[in-house]
């Protein structure tokens, strides 16, 4: 986010979630004021409303749902930008009042995905916990703040985050069965100048096919090939309702400030009927592609003086 | 799914859900019994463990979530195998304990996603009613069936399977704000020879990429275009935690017993590392590829009987 | 060919022959000087060397050779410019000393090519005669010129050029067994700004293979097909002595001052490790190539705009 | 060549020319009897006829012309089928009557295109000789066995067999400018089953383009390129009249025996309008194609296998 922090963030709630961890990542956002929003919908809606400055939310493989509804917002309505993505691990901790110990935990609240994602743990750890599920891992967090009742949960699967933040003990981290996992969050603003390449960014498209045919993706992809455009993530989405049009939503290695990636999008503007561009952005995980020397943005600037040389009669 | 109906059918639960809807829809399952999983994880692992005989699952554009869980679980694990795709459409009720009506509505009940969903038509008609978040659509109008209390949910937003199933008066159908989106649900069962082909069929595969680099996707897509086979769905999904490595989940047009579509497989399996058949299974709206002469059974089989002829010298 | 015409011409000789009759079709250089020349090497030379100004020589389906010759020396040495094509029927009379009845004719003489492609009609016309070979078309004609002695040739089968620069008479026209067959020449400066686009042209390029792999000719290809500019002639030729290396002559559609030609050679260039421009130029059978929507100039352009207000966060 | 050798050749005559040379190359038909034709159309009607069992003419890089003409005769008519390719050096010898001293030689003769050829060496050692054009190499040979009268040739350029033929002395070997180059030549029968595959084959086809658009050579070599087949030459030819038309005349790497071959071929065959099959046979120079592992036979069976064994329902 270049020039003056933003002031406002909204980001897919409730507090103490994954995306709120995100958030608190970015060092402009984490001392910004944070919004919480019910949905991926409403928080974009802000961004665009000018409520607020930039909202978060899960891009993929998210935990608590929201990647497509974050796709399809990005893909229509009033343009939007991604200005910076953020990776959090997928990790939960078994968090619970102030004193529980592990051997007094009789009931376990939680998200159904979070649940799924702690079985073989709570099977070997808690293997005669009750399970409630709840609407979000937060949710599970916050309600061990009320007063205990009888058969009310002792203990909730969540994030970090939200042991912190309702101050409740932590029984055991790392409870996932599958280590290693990340969640990745985009930081979405209004149209503005991307940030400048870093040499390790992403860019982030929706693509609509020119024709149901056998070779239409073939051919979109072919301008991504003919330019040395890494792809990092395709998804097909339906478009509308009309049956068998499709929309491509892509990120792509580089920056649009580089050579061939704005060829790549050029040649797709020409050949497809639409291509929104949702913005360039550093990776969060610094990796820098692989450019091989046909396109680096020397390479380009190079053929272009040759072609000069060669209009002019120099041969 | 051929021969004698399975007797038990798994599916995401909890019971009310549009899974649950989907799942009655295919005549056999319907006479079938039923059993509600907490994920699809879950729904899937009872198939593997000859629990039960096949699954019900969403696929693609939940309300509820379970997408990314089911793509990753179809990929991973011992194989599986999808038999048939269901289409449900993605339309919400307002639903009450019977003899309430709409002007007594005060407290909402739904799952955040299809509250989300329904915003536009909850501020015009119930501008004053407070929402209360819900794990599932089905969890808010089993909640309608206890003992009312005092700030309790008067309603709940849920698939019509759901107001039946509890027995609650509908108070208003199709308020979601946009018509005419559909979720799509598949059926999984053990490994099995695919039904047979009906002319209007789906393949289901998981390609892992052979290198990461600007053309390894169009190397696999040009295994489809040179056979003639056009692609419904495409996404890639990250493989374990290296960075870096891709796999695509693809639907495609066409059967397994087609020829071009076996041609296509035959390619894959020959210049990536790994391909897994996931199914191939009649399409739910029973929509006819439109196949080129060039790429017709008929076209493969005299193109074989030409290069036997060349081959005998018969020029 | 801009500006003042240029004096001389060399051509692949003797007098008489289909090339000078193609030189003679560009009015610029049939009141110039002619020069003909032993062999397409000796005609080129001359124009490097500066003796001469342009030099016509044949490029594809020569009655006389001169084709691998045209393309070899185009590909190396000096720098060289096609600044024009020219096609002239392959058409052939049987000419004789003036006086002669075609009943007379005993012995025809011709270039063994001619010969062969006069066949049918010499059995049918003239079942007896007897067949002479001679160096060309031309020198058959020519000596003609001289005293006829007993068993000498009576005719000559050649190009109408040659009965007429030899004040023959014509007793046959149109003795080819397949009319309708054209030669193409191009007639070669030196470097030089190109004459301006018509907007029916041709681009004439030498490009070498970067490695010999299944897919090196496809992807040099891509630049081709990714900018919508079709090919018009392919050839490969092997380079030097080295076996298994290759390079291409290729004629494309359109001008190098065309948007779409501009950005495939660019393209070419950055991809491949040597490309030679060797010409844009008109066509000779002016025909205009089809451009699809995505490949006009405007479309170029538009895309270029496109990118820069992307660029600038005008979305 | 299997069975019995054929009795009676074909070549493109006169006798002593570097065709000739590639006849007695090959054993079987160095024993047989031998038809000098004046063209390559002539010879190789003399196979359709059956007056010979095969014929011998140049294909790539000849001295002495005949390379579009095989092309085309190839292309059309009667099938004919390549069963063996021959390499011959480019390799000259300037030769006189017995006796003849290199100081005694005044005038030289050959065809035009070995004069230009061997330019350099001339204007070296016989600065002062006069040239002589002749109708081919070997008539510049066999006009030396005739009496020598006043400015008549002393010496010839021909082939070192010419030399050998017409018993001249060799006044000089070599004498060619570049040295290195081969002219390639084919043996070609009827229709038959193709010589068994050796591990370094050639076959050669001759395609029809689909259309005239941009794409559509990009779709012919796809399929070659989706099945790992390598190509060595790629020559395209307008076909009949119709302005913007083409045909391919193309070789590639391996046998119709071969899986990756049979498979591109079947896919020609699908996709294209007309493919005509010219044979497969061992390569001149034994260099093995490098096939990739996705391409072996080992690949397409293995690949067959595990498609028979999905479609058994064996994942």
């Amino acid at each position: 986010m270049p020039g003056v922090p933003p002031a406002r963030y909204a980001y897919l709630g409730p507090e103490g979630t994954f995306t709120e961890a995100a958030l608190r990542q970015v060092p402009a956002a984490d001392r910004g004021e944070h919004v919480p929003c019910a949905s991926v919908d409403a928080a974009l809606e802000a961004v665009r409303a000018g409520e607020v400055d930039a909202a978060m939310v899960p891009i993929e493989n998210s935990v608590e749902g929201g990647v497509s509804a974050t796709l399809d917002a990005l893909a229509a309505g009033d343009p939007l930008m991604v200005v910076r993505e953020v990776l959090v691990p997928v990790t939960f901790v078994l968090a619970a009042r102030p004193g529980t110990r592990l051997d007094d935990v009789a009931v376990v609240s939680s998200h159904p995905h979070a649940q799924a994602q702690c079985r073989h743990w709570l099977s070997a750890a808690l293997p005669k916990a009750r399970y409630v599920p709840a609407v979000s891992t937060a949710a599970a967090a916050a309600a061990l703040t009320g007063t205990a009742t009888e058969g009310s949960p002792d203990a909730a699967l969540c994030a970090p985050i939200a042991a912190q933040r309702y101050r409740l003990d932590v029984l055991a981290e790392a409870v996932e069965d599958n280590t290693g996992a990340v969640t990745r969050f985009v930081l979405v603003g209004r149209p503005a100048p991307p940030p400048p390449p870093t040499g390790a960014d992403k860019t982030t498209l929706v693509v609509h096919l020119p024709e149901d045919h056998a070779g239409a993706l073939l051919e979109l992809l072919e301008q991504f090939a003919a330019h040395g455009v890494n792809l990092t993530r395709i998804e097909s989405r339906p478009v509308g309702s009309t049956l068998g049009q499709y929309s491509f939503s892509i990120d792509c290695e580089g920056h649009i400030g580089d050579e061939r990636v704005a060829e790549a999008l050029m040649g797709l503007h020409r050949v497809t009927p639409h291509v929104r561009f949702v913005g360039s952005y550093p990776r969060a995980d610094g990796v820098q592609p692989q450019v091989s020397r046909a396109t680096t943005d020397a390479a380009f600037t190079e053929a272009r003086a040759w072609l000069d040389r060669l209009r002019d009669g120099r041969l």
